[in-house]
């Protein structure tokens, strides 16, 4: 993918693409209610990938911020957040969706999720991801009470929110405009969009 | 393991151990002071796992309390907790210990761990798992402040503190006695100790 493209991350879909270390990408929450599944594999060794409860133990903290570097199950860091215009709700608690939680929601067949979607967007680049690392789920809501009780909140950004993320290495990202449509984490009318993002390169001399 | 038996988890060390379904493992803070990191694996497909983020999205909390199916990367559960004489403090949150981890604490030298103590265990019967999943980390006090930032807390319980968790299907459970001795997770003094389980067949009839 050329850099200053812009790439559609379909709705209910996944995409990944590569990223040299130094550029970024700039993931646009285009219709402001989606969230974005999302996960960083180092390009050389996809055995080495983005994992929040490695990088939570190493921040001491749950919820990332500008200026924070995302680190692997080997602590290195892969992914630096270096803007967010969003009101910076991000989880980093809940699995990728999949086929076994639509079932317990009541569905009967089939549902896309993100699970899928991820292994979809990296099969487009001919990968198989070792593993389904946690998510870091951009944009998604997830109140939690001082008992620690989760929900599956509405969305609180707008149309055109975005967040950039600087490779600290080259790597792989995968998105997955998450499919859910039946909890109101994608917004209250329950209709998974479309989000895009694009690859932006390091500043010349950087 | 004979049913029973009082098995040691050495310090520093790990140890797993065969459960079928509707046997528990009772897991013992024999000095009261010490985390043990918990897996849990299906005997059958060493693929499924119990899974945290799953877990969390499942029953919307943070911490396992008392009467809590703790479930798979397949949604299904796998253990229950049915007793916990301890505060009821375990963490959820943070990727087990790793060699890379105590290099960023300053070690220059290899550092016993949690994660290679998963192996180790493993090993003993035979078996490689497919991937770390983050563990439970029973009595481990990670304290979260109201913005959501974490400290790794001196332990809270008392000598002889246990939990049991009974399987849901035949699986396999492993435990690491935590090595950590730089943080005070498994108290001030910073000297890891041994843990114990033992293994209780199901009541009669049940």
């Amino acid at each position: 993918m050329a850099s200053g493209e812009l790439i559609t991350i379909p709705a209910r879909g996944g995409m990944a693409a590569r990223l040299a270390r130094g550029q970024s990408v700039k993931v646009i929450n285009t219709h402001g209610e989606q969230v974005v599944d999302t996960w960083a594999f180092n390009a050389r060794d996809l055995a080495e990938f983005l994992s929040l409860e490695h990088w939570r133990a190493t921040l001491t903290k749950v919820f990332p911020e500008v200026g924070d570097a995302l680190v692997t199950n080997r602590r290195r860091p892969i992914l630096t957040l270096t803007a967010d215009t969003s009101p910076g709700i991000h989880d980093t608690l809940i699995a990728a969706c999949d086929n076994y939680r639509y079932g317990l929601l009541g569905c009967t067949e089939y549902h896309d999720n993100c699970t899928d979607n991820l292994f979809a967007g990296m099969r487009a680049l001919g990968l198989v991801p070792p593993e389904v690392p946690s998510p870091l789920n951009l944009f998604m809501n997830i109140p939690m009470t001082d008992d620690r009780r989760l929900s599956f909140g509405e969305p609180l950004g707008k149309p055109g929110d975005y967040v950039v993320l600087r490779a600290e290495m080259d790597c792989v990202v995968a998105f997955s405009a998450c499919p859910q449509d039946i909890l109101p984490i994608n917004g209250r009318a329950g209709q998974p969009t479309e989000a895009h993002f694009t690859i932006i390169d390091a500043p010349a001399g950087a």
